[in-house]
């Protein structure tokens, strides 16, 4: 009965049998509450439950062992003590099974026993081309195909399924429960959520990739402790963004505190954050800072019309909830819509001038109250051209249901998001629950709003930071010859650099004070001296730097004293001092470039000299970059205008200063896998050009 | 009956004996809500239903109108239209009434003719020594004395009041209806509440007098959307922190969309967020984002016995919510608390030690599960002596009553705060209520817990930055003598500058080249050649600086350049070009001063030079400073390591500097009401001393 094609991983998220070992009717036991489960919420495939000393439960036929079974089953539930585990492993491969999902937790999470005992079951299910699932998850909950198998008793509380179009993925099964009944309070309709444990066989990607091809799955949360394979991880979101479905991650570890947890959870290395931003950036993952609002914003997602151009349209019945709310989106720098005339117009009956504000406040209405003002209010600034969303805050008013059902009408059209701030607590479940009813989108806070906005908006604009394709080498740029290994002084890594075109100060070695007024001479005044010391880093702080030398006789002086700094800094080593041409003034930049594993290098560029730590001024880009990407960069940081031109000041010469970056990143991306990091502080942009001041690199 | 001296405002917030206008038995109508929500609240006070055309109502005699009551009574409820008004408080004021709440609307939030009814009613009652609250406002919510005095409907869905130490001024009615909903469903319990409306005689600062007077109340929450008396709130903030209450606030109109709103909403002025912000700083008021978090935070602060010193413990269910929370700790700042080796010692039976993390997931336990292992595991973070507040983040879990019991006893030892983060929506409904039951402070949002763990964090540490009394003048400082009005130039105010103690360079002021050349011999080579233009802001801009002129042909050069920029700028004006001393390098500042209507002047510091606009890297305070809060302005800038020194450069005089910046804020404090703006642009900090190079200054 052995498999010799491994089970797809569209039946893995949709299997159409699945065998349950230790299935009980006790629902206080582990076994019990996943066939409680399933049987109640209607799974339609077919059940085998395995137990040796039943004939039968919840009327359905027992098997003694997975080995009696009339049909390999697609799938087979695991959750038996580790010390049982690889032999009931084995026998599952025995019987054909498709795919186990392993419950059994303690396992490479645990210590090297555990690590152990997941490497042995992952052989053994390999030797029968059999996937596994886990160890260390809590299962599946899958409501296209109306399948219950987790033992969360957050299913026995919630009834039915709610149905739609958000699947999760996530690394902590816990966090499948909260969210699995998070989701069914909210109104978020679910397709399907798989906890994913150790990932010790099948991972994130895989259920990824089934998710994506799923026709239930309009938008996918991923919940993200460490990612296993970046690459494919990338290639997977390009594919989900050209199918139209949208992907929100969560990733815990995003600092040092968190890392510590996450690691001795699940025992995957939390990668750098920010080379997992990065990834998202470049292919509109949109990244979350918290589950819960995670799983609201993919339910609003899944079912609003998309954001067109334009801005927000807030419309409320307090003044107070709506200026509050326009602070914030200020503070968050969400577009507030501008009325177009007509829209004024038509406030005009209602609404002095004065008052046809963004947010709309309907209490300030003329005349006396009749729920017409309060209907035309909110089409008014829903038709209105220039609004994209329409927020509505609603605080205890009066004509609450007929204001909701006129909401409801307008977002019953589909032309726009339509978005409902309710927080009066049980106050208005009645109210709450007709919108839900509807599938009007509700948050309680303006936290979650802010988000939803903020996200609705980041799709609609995520087209600019796209990377679709690899970049395309730069015509008869040549790779470099490896160099050696180890810390490479400045000269080396200027070499480098200039082999790819990167501009650096002329610059003349000499080895005594004659030289390098020779040397000076031929540059022309005035120069700087530089003291070359293998395995210096920080040469300014030793006094390895003058600059300004503007004659034979000051660079006599300074010449003296580098010498004697090198003495200092490197007892022993030779002197060798170099004359360089002094660059004008300039905008001074870090480009760095690191190697993430698996994310590969890391490019960053941001201010630098003595602003790099002070004002931490820098965006991150995958390796390597062209000089447009390159620009955009630049533009995303605060000091910009700086690039541009201010205060009269000449702009840099900005060809020069993207196409140097983008050769600094060719040069991290040729040296490969040998790159430990490479880093140019300051590149000088100046009006004249960009120039490598200085520059360090570690290779392998 | 006239009244000879005016109600006060403890009898104001507690009344005795209450008149109700338009009194019914409709709950329909506004006057039956009333009527019913103070009956049914159980308010022992004396009422006097007032309805021509009823004999009783509800089962109270009725009176025909106010004339005819048999007491003058402590308050009347007025929400007649606003025709009828101004009759109705002259009947009031006839009757000796002492307050009227006055909820009419659409007066001077309304435009010209509303605001001119406000100011006639206000003289009305005058006239006879009556307050008024409102217009335009919702009335009262006074739990301590069970007194319902508003018809919002929240009233009468909510039961029972829960009662407690926290009070409520809210410049919006339907956001206190909306924040007492949300504190009865979330364990807030309350003393009072009141809408303050229009303010047109009694105001924000009159209620807060009362409620810091009152025994019930602990905690303060404002809704503030333009501060009518700034100077009065710093004295009743510094009141209220002397008699160990604390203040929250939200301030609408912190941005420029929010304050157009809260104009047109309550016809107050939106006062600038950040003198605001700086009162509050400066006073110990804790400014929060949003008001339903200002609610929950409040009654958690009423409850929860004051926070020590130390970090934050965190247990948790799951390891991924632990994780979430610990990655946003650490992003707020907040910090997390390292274990004692006492308590890794208690954690050793139930825990491996790479697994006695914080966050502590209690899920990674060794041997088999039983409750003990939580519960030890709850005991030793919350006893650890490095842990000032634990915090739970319950998920679905094993156990779960039994956990929430060992959380509760652990909360009523009342040695530290204990904080519940407990987001399993309708699910863990039941274990919500046992926590609120035993007044354990709740939260379902990672959100709040970061705003009540900041808050708690804040109030701990909130000494250092307070000002409990008035700057004393410097020994021997001599008000200035009150200069021109208008736009001042640059010697003008270096001046000013010199006359209170601040250096600035030496200069010459120069009509010919000639003249230049001498001065500049004089000085000392290199020098700086400045063009003084009357009017004339950026003069870098303009060209009308020159720098490091080294020789007298440089001089020569430069003076030609500057007259000619003159010529440009300022056609006509006769030629005056400023030789200086060139001042060394050094870290530059703009130290500002404006003067915000009500609030004084107000003392801003800053990154300077070209960095203003691009970091804007600033801290405000009120003006004068002592040299020692200049410096503790200092460290709140980001650049403040460069004062210091970094990277081998020498530090800055920080004496001179802090005296400079001091010095500066008596002058502005001198100038008073005549100052509109003052700016140094740039104070150079060298290692020498601190230096004026630049100062505008505007007069009335």
């Amino acid at each position: 009965m052995t498999r010799t094609q491994p089970i797809g991983i569209d039946r893995v998220i949709a299997p159409q049998s699945i065998a349950l070992i230790g299935a009980t009717e006790d629902y206080a036991k582990f076994g019990g509450r996943f066939l409680h489960h399933i049987v109640d919420h209607g799974y339609k495939g077919r059940i085998f439950p395995i137990n040796p000393r039943r004939e039968s439960v919840l009327g359905l036929t027992c098997y003694p062992s997975i080995m009696d079974l009339p049909e390999a089953p697609d799938l087979a539930l695991v959750a038996v003590p580790a010390p049982k585990l690889a032999a009931m492993i084995e026998e599952c491969g025995k019987a054909g099974v498709g795919v186990c999902v392993v419950v059994t937790a303690k396992m490479a999470e645990f210590g090297a026993e555990g690590a152990a005992l997941e490497a042995e079951i992952v052989a053994i299910a390999k030797r029968y081309t059999m996937r596994l699932v886990g160890p260390n998850c809590m299962g599946f909950i899958l409501p296209s195909i109306n399948l219950a198998l987790s033992s969360t008793p957050t299913l026995r509380y919630s009834g039915p399924f709610r149905h739609g179009g958000v699947s999760l993925i996530s690394q902590s099964g816990a966090l499948m429960g909260s969210l699995y009944v998070q989701s069914h309070d909210h109104g978020v309709g679910l397709a399907g959520m798989v906890s994913i444990g150790n990932q010790a066989d099948l991972e994130l990607c895989d259920f990824l990739e089934g998710f994506i091809a799923d026709p239930a799955t309009k938008v996918i949360c991923l919940y993200i402790e460490g990612v296993k394979s970046p690459a494919r991880l990338r290639t997977l979101a390009l594919r989900a963004r050209a199918a139209g479905k949208t992907l929100l991650a969560v990733k815990a570890g995003r600092t040092d505190a968190g890392s510590t947890l996450a690691h001795s959870h699940t025992s995957s290395l939390a990668g750098s954050f920010s080379a997992f931003e990065t990834l998202c950036r470049e292919t509109s993952i949109q990244v979350m800072d918290d589950p819960d609002s995670m799983i609201l914003v993919a339910g609003i997602l899944d079912r609003a019309p998309a954001m067109g151009a334009g801005g927000i349209g807030v419309v409320c019945s307090s003044g107070g909830g709506g200026a509050v709310l326009a602070d914030r989106m200020d503070l968050a720098g969400l577009p507030v819509a501008s009325y177009a005339e007509v829209t004024r117009a038509r406030m005009d009956a209602d609404f002095q001038r004065p008052h046809q504000n963004n947010p709309l406040d309907l209490g300030a209405h003329t005349g006396d109250l009749e729920f017409g003002i309060f209907e035309r209010g909110i089409h008014a600034v829903h038709d209105d051209p220039g609004v994209a969303l329409l927020t509505y805050v609603l605080t205890p008013q009066p004509l609450m249901p007929q204001t909701a059902q006129a909401l409801i009408d307008v977002w019953k059209r589909q032309e726009k998001p339509v978005l409902m701030v309710l927080n009066t607590s049980r106050f208005a479940e009645d109210l709450r629950q007709m919108f839900l009813a509807a599938g009007v989108p509700v948050v309680a806070r303006i936290d979650d709003a802010l988000r939803v906005m903020s996200t609705a908006i980041a799709l609609r604009d995520a087209q600019t930071g796209i990377r679709e394709a690899a970049t395309e080498r730069p015509a008869g740029l040549v790779a470099t010859d490896a160099p050696r290994s180890g810390f490479l002084t400045e000269p080396e890594v200027k070499t480098l650099l200039s082999g790819y075109g990167v501009a650096v100060p002329h610059a003349t070695p000499c080895a005594t004070p004659d030289e390098a007024v020779k040397a000076a001479d031929a540059i022309g005044y005035p120069v700087v001296l530089k003291g070359v010391a293998d395995g210096v880093v920080h040469k300014s702080d030793l006094g390895l730097v003058q600059v300004g030398l503007d004659s034979a006789d000051a660079v006599r002086a300074a010449f003296a004293t580098i010498a004697g700094a090198i003495a200092n800094a490197a007892p022993g080593t030779a002197v060798r001092i170099d004359v360089q041409q002094m660059i004008g003034a300039g905008t001074e930049l870090i480009v760095g470039v690191t190697n993430e594993p698996g994310f590969g290098p890391q490019l960053v560029v941001g201010a630098g000299g003595l602003h790099v730590e002070l004002l931490k001024d820098v965006t991150q880009a995958s390796a390597p970059v062209t000089p447009l990407e390159a620009e955009a960069m630049l533009r995303r940081l605060r000091i910009w205008p700086l690039l541009e031109g201010v205060r009269g000041q000449a702009p840099a010469d900005l060809a020069s200063l993207c196409q140097a970056i983008s050769r600094i990143s060719w040069l991290a991306a040729d040296l490969g896998d040998r790159l430990v990091d490479l880093e140019v502080n300051p590149l000088r942009a100046t009006p004249q050009g960009a120039y490598a001041l200085d520059g360090r690199a570690t290779l392998d």
